[in-house]
């Protein structure tokens, strides 16, 4: 799933910045659950197709155990527009419009426009995440509406790039 | 995402003979397409919670350039029963229910339950995958209904596993 030689296609130049493997920690927390402490590994490839391969998956600091963990698209449609669709081992799936701004500090902000759910996954209705990229240093809040919660924070964390992206 | 030296979840045990990587070759038709042969690699791993994490891509035969993706989880829910949520670059995600069969032949039918796309994916209304694997041989059929016609043959491959499983 890493970046290969090939070059990255001319839709996804605008998302150059989140390429690469990413590697940090995080807080999560909700009305519904204990707080917790994880730490995270991120990877967006491509394969010079208009859209990014993402992996991400997370361990519990406290036990080392694998948390939760999603693998999906970050699709380039064009006129600057981005589609992002994950899907995750408990059974929900997100599609997601995202809006990328660029300066010093890169942005994307992922809206859920639909959550799907298999028959045994929870109830969840909304996700939105910020995600700020200032050189090498990823920091992400997301916020999720689920089990009869309005969008409230969940997740806060910051990763560091350690598998450099090719060079434009 | 090999498999890793936890114990297989024990829900998981009836989809131990999909654990590995395997590699092969196949062939896809459509009504509405010129067909084509691929070259294809899928892979099934765990990391000892009660799902299968699932990645597989595909290259033109003719180019050997990068055709399809898709990545998702095959989710033991008990009693015998399994959710696939399979999720693609073209946008499209499934929603799966899967019945494992035991024997000589190990067979897996998975059948949409719900395909949801975004806003600019090709309109795909049902899957349905006819897995067998017979020792290190795993083939495998896939019809589809998309773009208006009914579900229709799509897809047929073979592939042989070359990345062992975990002993049991």
């Amino acid at each position: 799933m890493q970046s290969s030689c090939v070059d990255l296609h001319p839709l996804c130049e605008p998302l150059r910045p989140l390429l690469g493997t990413w590697r940090g920690s995080g807080h999560g927390e909700y009305p519904t659950i204990v707080s917790f402490d994880y730490d995270e590994e991120i990877t967006f490839s491509h394969i010079g197709k208009p859209f990014l391969s993402y992996v991400q998956r997370t361990t519990l600091a406290a036990t080392g155990l694998p948390a939760h963990a999603e693998t999906g698209y970050l699709r380039a449609v064009g006129d600057d527009a981005y589609e992002f669709v994950v899907s995750a081992p408990n059974g929900i799936v997100e599609f997601d419009h995202a809006v990328v701004t660029q300066g010093p500090v890169f942005s994307l902000e992922v809206t859920s426009d639909a959550v799907h759910r298999t028959a045994t996954a929870k109830s969840v209705t909304a996700i939105v995440r910020r995600l700020a990229i200032e050189q090498d240093v990823l920091r992400y809040d997301l916020s999720m509406a689920a089990v009869g919660h309005p969008l409230t924070h969940h997740l806060q964390a910051e990763l560091r790039r350690s598998v450099a992206p090719p060079a434009p």
